[in-house]
């Protein structure tokens, strides 16, 4: 397991720019609050799936300058050599909120506060906003996962992701948005998921015939093998050969687990294979598709009448390939001025850039009737739901038809404490605690908002108080300039 | 710097199980080719960039099973504990052939080709086909570089990239193909790349008023400021408050070095600011353009006379957004039976997707009047052509019709020795060589292979008489099913 130390200098050449100028005019010291979030969910989905918590816990705990890291620095001739000597002793001494992994999050809500001294708080953004990749393949597990209706999805991607972390980190977060295991054995290593594999096209190719090959992998799996059915032709071949040599594994005592489809018109194959199978006393042996899926081919397959166990999900999934970036932002919401807070606002010609001021934090409104959310609510950090109540009024800020009002409701914050002056007061739940409660998650979303094509927004509302600072913050910038 | 070793168990779980199966059947010691390519360029480019080839010699001269990779795939209760002691022993004994760094490549040719007892070979595949993600991305910033017609390109994307890994190799990919330098400090010290960087939003947001952040940053920077002007209102406060800066900082014996330009209409902002940055009598103080780029959106910025002296290229570059995976294949092209090599071929029923048998080499073919490259030839291994000669024809083995003559030729191996028996015979060229390297390369190939909108189709033949092999083995497959 590497070190995350070696990553202490993950960061733009701007941040050390920054820290340095920052340091130089003695304003490192000056707290300040970051939010970590998104602007639009990926893939049209309808929510995001937090992921990249652990990662991010483990760098920031472990977040050193080593002399090498700062003979680099020094290297540059850029920076003061006090400045260098702060950042030899640098430790983050901040506080850290954030939404545990597994936790459904929307557009525009803080996943992770930061509030620490500005160049502790600015220098991890870099580091943050990239671990985000978790969130992104967490979130397109889910759709694949809720595309497959029930039926085991594995995450089969090693080999074409973007380079090895994300193929390892990639596949955690594709377990715990549902996926059943993943082929990555050192991902499984790492991780405690489960490992799954088949047989390959090369093992095929090195044996003379297809006979021979499902042969000698019988030899070498006595207590059960699948078997690859696509090499020369798959149902005048492949499927004979399977059942002739699933029939020779069974009459020694193993089990005859299966076939595996890699290309090919699956539903048809599939179909055909089933009825194979079926007739030659093989109820139980499964159909397992493998061949550049993802959530829209497996939706149609299975409307096509595809007959499949199971799915191996691969290069589409680990890249996130209709999708391949979420655009995390790390924002300045507030800053400490000789002892004062000041909320602060980035504002944008874009108007969906314009983020809101101020240190502040979601929390979630739950109809207690039904257990299911009804939207989340932006307070400012010094303002606070009842953990229950008889009526909250939900409304957006810019469409004022869009209202909403819930009786008998419970309220949660969303983000918990991760780290207070530096210390993790967290504990790392396992992965197991992570998917259930990720499935719990899920289960209070209505599902008009889990469709995957165009779910209905849900709210995410700040509150009028928050709208108004942010107005006011608005004009005063205008008075300004 | 992290040790390769830790990433032995970079494989899928039916690598292991196809080892084992071998070892069961004692044919681990047999002989295998494997060839790695990949059938389409990416982004509708007319060639790809090879890289990758660092990462995958410092993976195979570090590859040992650990103690506790081995226990751990003890636990899986899956292999014979025979084979567990062979993997404890492991060592990579084969040899490797591969293009450099910075080589062009062309679909359906080897990149890298392994020679090796099967379970040897074999057991690379997924280290092999990941590492083609830095191949992708040299292409992707190939492209971007051409359309910034000489004016310097810099790779901006650590905080979007796919995890920690892709950021700083997919750094070194960008500036192998002609990026100018990366804002990405690690990757800058792994890879002794140049670090560039500005300042931020994050720095404009923590001071009351843009002047005074300006000035800030000035007083900070006493030798030369650049300014991000995009805040408030680029052209009304931006300018005029960084010219004021500027002046100030020149008066004092620095340099006002430029502006970054982050958002809004680019062409109209940048034409505008040139005049009054002229007008103010900066004419050397530059523009830099940071705001979603890419290729595309770069030539049409430049087409609408956008007057931009460099560019910072994040998201789309990193990510390789229009094209997210290479679809690197490794295929096993000949293997050994009791001493008899035998080529193999993976027959399917996309023809596309049917590959070249038994062991190959390609060879480009340059006219030696032009030093242009005229095409690639893939020959068999025992086949060779001679250093140079007088005539030569290029065939396509589908299209009759696309043939072509090439006189008074001369021809180049493509693939180089990089391992023999195990030990690299290869020395890793330093940065600058790999970049020179390309440059050199890209002088080579017309331009009308080099366009970035449909390129012509670079010709890759097969010879006639691995064709020839290729149709029996096609003809024997149908008679044996």
């Amino acid at each position: 397991m590497s070190s995350v130390q070696e990553w202490a200098l993950f960061f733009d050449l701007y941040h050390p720019n920054m820290a340095d100028a920052y340091w130089r005019l003695g304003k490192h010291q000056e707290q300040a609050v970051f939010n970590l979030y998104y602007r639009h969910n990926p893939f049209g989905n309808g929510f995001t799936v937090m992921a990249g918590l652990e990662k991010i816990v483990r760098y920031i705990e472990n977040l050193r300058f080593g002399p090498e890291e700062v003979a680099y620095l020094r290297s540059l001739n850029l920076f003061a050599p006090g400045f260098l000597e702060y950042l030899a002793e640098f430790r983050f001494t901040g506080d850290i909120d954030a939404m545990p992994e597994g936790s459904i999050a929307f557009p525009n809500e803080p996943l992770v506060r930061v509030k620490a001294p500005i160049i502790e708080a600015m220098i991890l953004e870099v580091f943050l906003a990239n671990s985000m990749f978790h969130a992104l393949i967490a979130t397109k597990a889910a759709r694949v996962v809720r595309a497959a209706q029930g039926r085991p999805v594995f995450e089969f991607g090693a080999r074409r992701a973007q380079e090895v972390d994300a193929a390892v980190w990639g596949a955690r977060a594709a377990v715990i948005a549902g996926c059943a295991g993943t082929s990555n054995v050192e991902a499984a290593r790492r991780f405690g998921l489960k490992p799954v594999g088949t047989m390959a096209h090369l093992w095929m190719m090195s044996f003379d015939s297809e006979l021979e090959a499902f042969r000698a992998w019988a030899d070498a799996h006595p207590e059960g093998a699948l078997f690859l059915v696509d090499t020369y032709d798959t149902l005048k071949s492949g499927l004979p050969n399977a059942i002739k040599v699933g029939q020779e594994l069974t009459a020694r005592g193993g089990t005859f687990l299966g076939i595996r489809l890699d290309s090919g018109r699956i539903p048809y194959l599939s179909v055909e294979a089933r009825k194979m199978l079926d007739e030659a006393g093989f109820p139980d042996a499964k159909i397992m598709a493998s061949s550049d899926l993802d959530e829209d081919r497996i939706t149609t397959l299975l409307l096509e009448g595809a007959r499949i166990d199971s799915f191996g999900v691969g290069t589409r999934l680990i890249t996130a390939k209709d999708d391949p970036a979420l655009g995390a932002v790390y924002k300045l919401v507030a800053r400490e001025e000789q002892g004062k807070w000041i909320p602060v606002i980035k504002v944008s010609e874009d108007p969906e850039k314009v983020g809101l001021p101020g240190d502040n934090h979601p929390v979630r409104i739950y109809a207690k009737a039904t257990g299911k959310a009804a939207g989340d609510l932006i307070l400012p950090a010094d303002q606070t739901l009842p953990a229950a109540g008889e009526r909250i009024t939900l409304q957006d800020p810019i469409h004022r038809s869009r209202q909403k009002t819930v009786k008998n409701f419970i309220t949660r914050e969303l983000l918990v404490p991760i780290f207070r002056e530096g210390k993790r007061v967290y504990d790392l739940p396992d992965m197991p605690a992570i998917q259930a409660y990720y499935r719990q998650e899920l289960e209070t979303i209505w599902d008009t908002y889990r469709q995957l094509d165009e779910p209905e927004q849900y709210p995410v509302n700040p509150v009028p108080e928050l709208v108004e600072l942010q107005h006011r913050l608005i004009a005063e910038r205008r008075a300004r300039s």
